[in-house]
């Protein structure tokens, strides 16, 4: 297992590399965050695209360095761009990441997570209940039971650990489950990122603004679970952050951008993390 | 005819409960403002989740305690999504509020609006122009002819007093129409509140948030009026105490939002209103 | 060719009548920035309204004084209500905006672009790379070779000037480039406006709103040359003047937003710009 500081010294160049080169990051997400996601993939340094065209998505995977695939409001020409999309990205082995919300509403999104099971997405980013359900609907090992209500979480992360481990064994990928304490797993180590602000659940887009900065990383980064890290330990340092400067939701969305943005290299390896193995 | 008194417990009450039950309140809503609608409902205590699809809409339907439908930016995919969830929240008696925004344009919006009369929408929320237009198309007694101009009025609140009146004595639920003040009526009572900002006619999604966070509270409410009026006095209050940090319309958005957030249930309650009989 | 001073003086108008006026500037564009491309529009005295369906775009045709069409985010229904928008556009001779945005991704977007030749832009708005490769699609004589990445330009706007002029020339309408220094020609004049600011890469819908502002003040302007420059100039100045007040993305998004607002004409007017023949 990697030493924490080697794992600090990775982050520090993954988002080096990221500010560096801007690499290109596309996206095919809801139309709810669609514009918050874009706006913290340009702030962590990449550069941002979306899409809704079948052929469209197949470009993107094609031309991006790496995909981010979010599963909320779909709309009917989904049916055919997110299975078209996610198989180019396997077949180029080039890296994506799912964001299930909202799995449980729906026949068409149940029936596109499904499909996605054989594309093995690099990082899968969710809420516990999310990636409880997606173990589940997968049918990979996990003895917690998902409840789904909306797209909020109504369970705690730890209740996650051992679905997320599963899920990462099965992809050869990393997840990453948001809570109050984010879980990244490999399969093989979990860590544990501190910090953050009460005022993420209290917004919109936290959740798919980092699975869109997982992609952006996910590009430079060494391993899928240092690009996850990377993201969540990013996302935590600049909640923090943003919090000490506000004292409610509507300003939090605008310094939490400010805060990506300006957070540094070294900063965002330092940002509290434990590490375990598997 | 209940008292004021009697009515600002009602919003507190309903202010308090909501804060304390996180009620999910689904949406199907135009791509312009969506992320403010969605901003606006989190903010005001509920939890937000927005649509497009036939069988999610349903879903939302009867998972939400509450559903706000809004007609702007129609995607083909509505002409069976809206029909059908609206059947299914007047089968389950479920509260819904209706926003016949860009009423008048296009074949598809006029279909569907025509529809929704059937299923008898809880509240009703839109400028003059748009409520006295629903009024016309549904063929409620009304003596005010329409001018709709594209998404905004060109008409007062009084001169939409009549057809407010007559809609909330066809639906049994209650009408709210927007305007310099605004006026919330169930067709027994006429409430006229106060406050506000010039800012609101000058950001996109005040109309639209109203409409959300209107369908937040009627989840708790104990009548559409009370959720209706409580929307009004909570928006109101939140702008008024916004314009006063701000001077331009970009930051306006952000406070407003803060001062949503921060509004208690008693300051929404006595924000200054009239109440008189229909 | 008009004199400097002269141009001045019609953009002081040009601005003081839309905020006169209110002038409604309908929009198809796409989902990421549809909410700042809004907020724009009526931060510059404008009416805003968004539509999808091919009916709905030719009503906004009509009923609009111009209309903003955006090639970003494609959907399936915009097969017919691009080009059905355009032609109505054309044929009332109303102005309309034309942004190629994502130019070279996807065959629709080809298909769409290709077919808006004949109903001629009065305004074209893009980045260095977006106005070589639209030119090179319409076989306009331009020696430039295009190079797009995604929706970002990797060429410099002087790169553009040919296909710009020429460009011009074949709609007779002007064309406006976007760059570190933005350059905007009828095909007879060039003018180059300064200022702006490196945060204006940093955000989405910079350029989107860009272009919906320019048709707010094309339905005032004497000429597509003023508005196109007007609109320019605004967003220059706005960028310049937000950039000192802010060190972040997040806080320059709605520091812009306020200042396009606060701008008067004069200084609009007077914001720093050079203007050569072609």
């Amino acid at each position: 297992m990697i030493s924490k500081a080697e794992l600090q010294q990775r982050i520090v160049q993954t988002v080096r590399d990221v500010r560096e080169t801007n690499p290109m990051a596309g996206s095919i997400t809801n139309t709810v965050t669609v514009n918050f996601v874009a706006n913290a993939q340009i702030a962590a340094g990449g550069s941002a695209a979306m899409v809704y065209l079948p052929d469209e998505g197949e470009f993107l995977a094609n031309a991006g360095w790496a995909t981010y695939l979010n599963m909320g409001t779909l709309l009917p020409v989904y049916e055919e761009t997110i299975p078209r999309t996610a198989q180019t990205l396997h077949e180029l082995r080039r890296p994506w990441v799912l964001d299930p919300v909202g799995i449980g509403i729906g026949s068409l999104r149940t029936r596109l997570l499904a499909q996605l099971k054989e594309y093995k997405p690099t990082i899968i980013r969710g809420n516990a209940s999310e990636v409880i359900a997606l173990a589940s609907l997968w049918e990979i090992a996990t003895e917690a039971t998902a409840y789904v209500r909306g797209v909020d979480s109504t369970q705690g992360v730890g209740e996650a650990r051992s679905a997320a481990i599963a899920l990462a064994r099965y992809t050869g990928g990393a997840v990453a489950v948001s809570g109050v304490d984010d879980l990244v797993t490999d399969g093989v180590m979990v860590a544990r990122s501190h910090g953050g602000s009460h005022f993420m659940a209290k917004i919109t887009g936290s959740g798919c603004s980092l699975g869109g900065v997982a992609a952006v990383y996910a590009t430079m980064a060494p391993s899928p679970f240092t690009a996850a890290l990377t993201a969540v330990n990013a996302f935590n340092l600049a909640g923090t952050r943003a919090e000490k400067r506000v004292d409610a939701p509507g300003s939090f969305q605008v310094a939490f951008l400010d805060e990506l943005y300006k957070a540094s290299a070294e900063d965002i390896a330092r940002n509290s993390f434990d590490l375990e193995e598997a």
